[in-house]
């Protein structure tokens, strides 16, 4: 089958050859569990940037050769002998987590959290091919009418969203006030999510005037320019009590320090952004303020994200690009070039 | 290898033969997640006697022979393919739902209520033999030092108890009154685990004199004959204001009524027993008292009551008998005079 | 000033002179925490018709004759020496019931369970006149722009729809199945509560044609008609599998029974309405469904949903009738012949 | 009535005359839901040596003179004409803070985080005096046989650590592990607090010998020396996994990075203490970790303490000393002489 595989590093990311297109084997079920899915799209995401780099070296336990692409989504097409919820022809996503189903976390229902995920497209062959291998748990059926190749970037930069936006709607009442900083490719969603789940107000902080008008498009309450003191922006909207949640999708620079200042007292900093760092004095949980952190979404939560996306309460901008073009995409990702979400389809 | 299976129904349990000792061919692992256990104690249950009175028949798939036995412990003799988390030679429980892992209620950490459960020792051959088949998810491990034969009733009977137990400690604050009805083989391992779980004020109704003993021995704070008026004495000892909440191993006959009756307002009753009816005004949740129901635990949930165990905060009593004698024990069982819990030893 | 009093009762609601209108003094402050107001609106509720014909007399602690008039909200007129969160021309909702603020429950922020709860219009005079006296705890600020007579019925019928609506939306995840019984004054409000707090899909019951064409109005998901085997129609809907919550403003006659067979597993059904019997085998507690009693709500939610009708997403249909024509309105009411809540104003 | 009053700062704390013994009027009831309690016991905290010293000036609102002292108890003297639910001579603990009872976090419940706080002893008369004046919602009836002088501190030490406890025991499944860090005054109230709540695995970080000796006695699982590397001791405690969470009373120093470090995935850290810094990568987050900020503890949870206390569950370690003496006991606590909590007798 065709495939889009990684053999080396590019720490810069200066090539146009990233990925090479070849022949592979087909994979085939080895074990009763497993599921081979044909690909209908796959998600490029800035992870995969940050895997050419080879920034994620370390992590990994597969050296190059192997194909790329965690954010799947297809039709399956051989199911082993054990599998039951699904069959040839229906349409799926692919969680990229195998989870194992049986550790504390699994059994506790938090499967984002299980002891020995081992990640499809990172750890071991992803989509960037024409067939896909994983198991029974990672099927997630996709309801009528919602085409695979127009969905597939639902099952990670949709689902880390989804999450936090579900935690923010628990943690906060319906009259509560909820800022959101960052509305790219997960804040776009999260807004759509936490709007879908909960009537409280939302503020959305951007420093990008392109992203500010899709926050507008959105429907958001108010947006904040971030790079004008958007603490005293909030502290004003709020009539100084402060917001009852920070969803922070950024968490870089000055923001984890911003998005503290920005809550009331008991309120909530969830942090699903990474890259910079938390610097606050002890005393200011005194307050009572938290801080929580995020990663990814169980697997029922990805049901609920579909049921949402169904009703049309969350909706995905996406730009397909053939597997043939798939170094192209690799470029236009780097140089901030694409509209909404790149699906890579075979 | 021993076995002993059911071959008919005895509708009055007037027989000395319930179960049939045979020699049976050792069940094989056929799947990669399938586990053979060889049997350490096997749990004899009032559900042995009713499957035994045909009672059960229409909720049956599987027509006799078939070997018995839902409450097993013992250590894993093989292990399919593709299991992980067990090898042979480790002790296990095992639970007795065979669960998929994979619907939304095991998705979501309820696996007690899986939609597609089979029950071992009901629904296919359980642990009345030398040798059982299961799946990974249905492995426990125990921990250090506990035998099987001495904990295999904890995977029923135990957990049951110890999962509504659980839901009265997050219902009731610390400071609360919860009234258990029954102090029974589910009762006593109940008040363990709420007496571990939190320090809430626990008030044991009994009609059993005997079982009154075992409640004071369990060092339950009073102990009320259920014979005489236990509503106006809960009441009385919670200066009419009522139960935060009651747990109920009995749910027959007036039982209902009385529950509802001692609870305060905004009070729980949690419904563990069944074969009574509930019938109470609708102007009764107008103090928004609350009625739960209860099935089983989670396999999350077996772990920590396992936990509780090892620390000495639950105890169980049992009596053992060898596999030849279990018609014995099942004649004694019928006639209640059996200490503890009886458990079958191959 | 001007007052509607009720002087004895009348079983049948025959006459047509229910409430005398007289001249009476006006109340004054006798506490500092007390506070006087104008009344804007008060909302005519069948618990007045109930009290007319007698039916609450044992639970009332004053003889007539007093003032009618539950369901009040006005400006402030003047404020004791301790108030200090209102003050003379506030618009303010006069929560119903006089809560004590230091008993446990309210302690809680359960204030609904107060355990010294005294009703304003029911145990003392009420607001069918042009002043009212209250407390403090009982002053809910309206937004800006809020007229008091088109808002009155909110602290009442609005409030205990709002109540068992959120804690549907906190029970059900957001791809669940919601269904509501009873599209009438509570039903409605309900409705529009559980879609703003929640994306779940909703069914309504309805019996009466026209409330069907409401609640199609109220954008409901499905409309199905309580006389034709709506627990057939629910299972069907949801695929056989049930519905996540019922909630239930009817609580009479067949309804408890088909609530609870409309519930998946693990489902909860909220009971709000009351008259009827809920009678039900307590084995059918063994798939874990719960029963959820409601009353009114907490001083908390009233703020929360004049939040919902602030930003437009819950509104109320009211029908006005100056305190002159009480009695006609008391008459219309009995005949059934009120569109939406009517609203007595001075 | 004699009172021992603050007339200025004393920085280094090197005099030996802190407060000034005199003779000063005495209050009275001027509002109605007032109450004057005539003092039993006032418990010395490291709080009034800070005020002492003139480092919370900022936050104060009055001027010295004025009398500290805001860990009351003692019995009702005289009640305004309002009060309902104590009476004269009844034995009462005096919570801190003056709650206003309306704003929306005491009508949720969490009063601790009342929008207009006012503090007895800190920012107006407190306790070191025969009389002390509050509102009825300061009151907590003491259960019988429970002597005012002997458990004053509860009312603050006391119930922030329970507060905090509590908070772990939610958050924490029972078999779970819980490292308190800490253990002085409030510590050693949490670690009994915590065992009578939840049967979790308790491991105590102590840098002082004594204190660890204490913990000993306080019967926690293990005990670690705090300057021993303790992450590593944790991580080998909890074979690699980490802590379920971290109930942190010092947060100085290294120990907020510490706390971070020794926390599982999903982990909690409940900051009580203050002082120190947490400065952490936001990547730390991927993990699900969580930081939960406390200050004090609701009223309603002072009323669940006095219940453990009651029950023998917790126990508080005090000296007295007569009021007359009040200097020596500051110095002894400047000092470190004193064993558990310095409690002052008028």
């Amino acid at each position: 089958m065709k495939a889009a595989r990684l053999h080396g590093y590019d720490q810069d990311l200066k090539g146009d050859d990233f990925l090479r297109l070849e022949d592979v084997p087909e994979p085939s079920i080895e074990e009763p569990g497993e599921v081979l899915v044909r690909v209908g799209g796959a998600g490029l995401c800035r992870t995969d940037l940050h895997i050419i780099q080879g920034l994620w070296d370390d992590a990994l336990v597969v050296d190059p050769p192997y194909i790329l692409g965690h954010e799947n989504a297809g039709w399956v097409q051989e199911v082993g002998s054990a599998v039951r919820h699904v069959r040839r022809g229906d349409a799926v996503l692919v969680l990229p987590g195998l989870s194992d189903g049986v550790c504390p976390a699994c059994r506790r229902g938090t499967d984002n959290l299980c002891e020995s995920l081992v990640w499809i497209g990172i750890q071991r062959d992803g989509g960037f091919a024409d067939l896909l291998k994983a198991r029974e748990r990672n099927m997630i059926p996709l309801p009528e009418g919602m085409e695979p190749n127009a969905v597939a970037p639902y099952v990670d930069a949709g689902l880390t969203a989804y999450h936090a936006a579900k935690r923010a709607a628990r943690l906060v009442e319906p009259n509560g006030t909820v800022v959101v900083i960052g509305v790219g490719g997960l804040g776009h969603v999260g807004i759509q999510a936490l709007r879908a789940l909960s009537p409280v107000r939302i503020l959305a902080v951007e420093i990008s005037e392109t992203a500010r008008g899709l926050a507008k498009d959105l429907g958001v309450d108010e947006v904040i320019d971030g790079s004008q003191s958007p603490v005293e922006r909030v502290q004003e909207l709020t009539r100084g009590a402060g917001a009852d949640a920070v969803l922070d999708f950024v968490a870089e620079g000055d923001v984890p320090g911003q998005a503290m200042a920005m809550l009331r007292a008991g309120g909530a900093y969830l942090v699903v952004g990474y890259g910079g760092r938390l610097d606050i004095p002890t005393m200011e949980f005194l307050t009572e303020k938290q801080v929580i952190g995020n990663v990814g979404g169980t697997s029922a939560e990805m049901v609920e994200l579909l049921g949402l996306a169904e009703q049309g309460k969350v909706r995905l901008e996406t730009t397909q690009y053939p597997l043939e073009r798939i170094n192209e995409a690799i470029g236009d990702l780097r140089d901030l070039q694409i509209r909404g979400r790149a699906v890579i389809v075979p």
